[in-house]
């Protein structure tokens, strides 16, 4: 966790970045308001450590890149060998036919969506995958809406659909919609006949920003988040931009959360120009957004390439996640959405980072700022006890053998760790002062 | 598919099979009735196309051999890479706590196993494991018995457990009991935490000669068999022989039908030896079911390591599969034993492929001899119809893009293909010779 630079990523980063914005705005998209960083200053501290890919932050010459009249803005390419695949990023993606299609196996496709994203996407979606492509028949499933349903039976809904339609190995999965549906469609893709291709299609700022990307699928139990899953790749993630504008605020808040997490776990120049650019976020700013998404996919896919079933690296994109799952396992999946949690999560991660003397204190009162400003809750529910915190987190996937690690931060701004060597009075104090009993 | 000997495998299989007898015979056991085929006609002809490995039958020279004192006869190593696991085969190899601990991660394990084997098996397993070893703890779930539970809510009964015992990433799943506990158990630790390790100690003939090696895990949906599951390899399979002492005759011919398919599909020499031996294998005369279990071991270790996600070559373990499959969901899951539906399919894949005229009448006589000697079905029940079996094979996962693909034999004895290309009729006319309606 040294804190050096990468000229090679910072290279390749700004030159996508520099890109992504011209063509966004040679398409005549109104002129960012928002300033993005110099390509100097972006700084990868936490993965200093192993030499970067440049394969991560894909440019104009590889060769997923879509034709020039393409709205495809970006693609960045999650390295992992045969498993490679592209994060296409732009807006308007969904009425361009060629670009899911050209990543459709077979001629069956499940789209797996929401009652609330249907009404919007799914007749879109549809016409995207036959449209001049009469082989391909497209089947749906309509799951309720919400983090309670990420659960067994919801589940067995989908393999229902999947048995009763008598879909082959040759089929294709499409998730369509946030978090939820690409967790629960992305598991069900791996478990149905032991694993058949499926496609992301986020329409969320959680999604789009987090949890299409790197092959994390799975439901809840009771008794914790995402205890049962796989790690499992889509073939690609398309990722239209557009799909934000209908996004009730509270879920563009929500996913605001992990993309603050993205400046906080590596690139402080990141977290700097989100402090300025707050507010174009919240107003929908198109370009602020695009390019908000475009980075914290980049600094995931750099992760996820280096460490794919979180040995070490990758469990630094928890941060906030320990305490965050706790109050979600909590509070029973839903009363607080997931990026609500993780602010809250993600300040008392910043308390005891600062409590262990590994922040300064303006650190963390940057982070309660960032995360106030984007109108996420900083303290968490009262429901929350220090006993119902202790014994949710005591069944993360991050304890091993019996230790709790966690994701603090430490050093200067851009910094963390991943570590179960930590003083147990710096939580007992943080979970005391976050909690009235 | 080509009819052509290998020197390598045959050699190096032969030597094994020679340390096989020789070891088990030294510890005293009553001489073997049976014959061994002699190494030269050891063939692998379906597997003639690509070079095969040696490790699949690994000697006394591989790193993962037990010292000399212990009973451990045989280790067949599946070649994986960086997955690749022994499998021990031997008497008593319950009695030494050594062979099981050096294949368990963490503190924490948890036997699933059932109502029929934990009486018979639980306790010694759990020394196996803690013996002069306090450091790991071991829980337990016991499922009730049989393919009809091999189902989700049966599933989810493991999830809880594990949950509830508070299991980390570094515990250790271990499946005790037979096919049903092995696919369950094993799917179960692919997809707790995203992935733990796990142990298979099979007690059933069906476990030990087939199911238990390579990594086929999974669960039932009502329309169809394992449509639910994962490609997951456990640490190690570690197969005592004595435990198939306490098993039903009903549950050991279940078994043999297995051991058949084995040398059906590509090793006509261990065809023959079983028709020659089954009476042995019958009255469980050790050396002889050591023997069929073994060499059924080295096989699919072989096709495995060159075909581990069934591309192919790992299709043609499913003779007799599809119509079994079949047999076993029409009829509810758990009228017939899996081996017992295996039969029965393996006759129905027989008749299709001598009316195909790929097979001489002689080798279809054969097929029903051997399994009738075996004392199991060879036709299916009554309750399934035509109607019925083509619904449900039309649900089997080697359907692609609706063509229904099956393993048929082809040309002299060990001969076998996969395909769809075969003459509709002649499955019309199969399914109609042995259905009443």
């Amino acid at each position: 966790m040294a804190a050096a630079s990468s000229s090679l990523l910072a290279a390749s980063s700004s030159s996508c970045c520099a890109a992504a914005v011209s063509t966004r705005r040679a398409r005549g998209n109104p002129a960012a308001s928002a300033s993005f960083p110099s390509p100097s200053r972006a700084l990868l501290r936490v993965f200093a450590a192993r030499p970067l890919r440049s394969r991560a932050v894909a440019g104009a010459a590889t060769a997923m890149q879509p034709p020039v009249a393409s709205r495809v803005s970006t693609v960045v390419d999650v390295d992992l060998g045969n498993r490679s695949y592209p994060i296409y990023i732009g807006e308007g993606l969904l009425n361009e036919p060629d670009l899911l299609q050209r990543h459709v196996h077979g001629k069956r496709v499940l789209v797996v969506t929401n009652t609330t994203v249907a009404p919007l996407y799914l007749e879109k979606v549809t016409w995207a995958l036959t449209h001049e492509n009469p082989n391909v028949s497209v089947e749906s499933v309509i799951l309720p809406d919400g983090e309670k349903y990420k659960d067994m039976n919801t589940l067995i809904k989908v393999f229902d659909k999947a048995v009763e339609s008598r879909l082959d190995r040759r089929c294709t999965f499409v998730a369509l919609g946030g978090g939820v549906i690409g967790d629960m469609c992305g598991f069900a893709a791996a478990a149905f006949l032991r694993g058949v291709n499926f496609i992301q299609i986020p329409t969320t700022l959680m999604a789009q920003a987090d949890s299409s990307v790197g092959g994390k699928t799975g439901i809840n139990h009771p008794l914790g988040k995402n205890l049962i899953g796989a790690f499992y790749h889509p073939q690609c993630v398309l990722i239209d931009t557009e799909t934000l504008n209908t996004l009730p605020d509270r879920e563009l808040a929500s996913g605001m959360a992990e993309v603050v997490k993205y400046g906080l776990i590596g690139d402080a120049p990141f977290f700097e120009w989100q402090e300025k650019n707050m507010p174009a976020l919240l107003a929908r700013e198109p370009s602020a957004l695009a390019y908000a998404v475009k980075r914290s996919c980049e600094l995931k896919a750099e992760v996820v390439a280096q460490d794919e079933k979180e040995n070490g690296l990758r469990a630094t994109l928890n941060l906030g996640h320990t305490f965050g799952h706790a109050i979600e396992t909590g509070t029973g999946f839903g009363a607080w959405l997931h990026g609500e949690a993780i602010a809250a999560g993600t300040v008392m991660a910043a308390d005891m980072s600062h409590r262990l003397g590994w922040i300064d204190e303006s650190i963390k009162k940057r982070v309660i700022d960032i995360l106030e400003q984007a109108k996420l809750p900083i303290t968490p529910p009262e429901a929350m006890t220090v006993e119902k915190f202790k014994s949710i987190m005591y069944v993360d996937k991050k304890v091993a053998d019996g230790l709790l690690r966690l994701i603090l931060l430490k050093g200067p701004l851009g910094g963390c760790v991943f570590t179960g060597d930590y003083d147990r009075n710096a939580l007992d104090e943080t979970l005391r002062a976050f909690c009235d009993n």
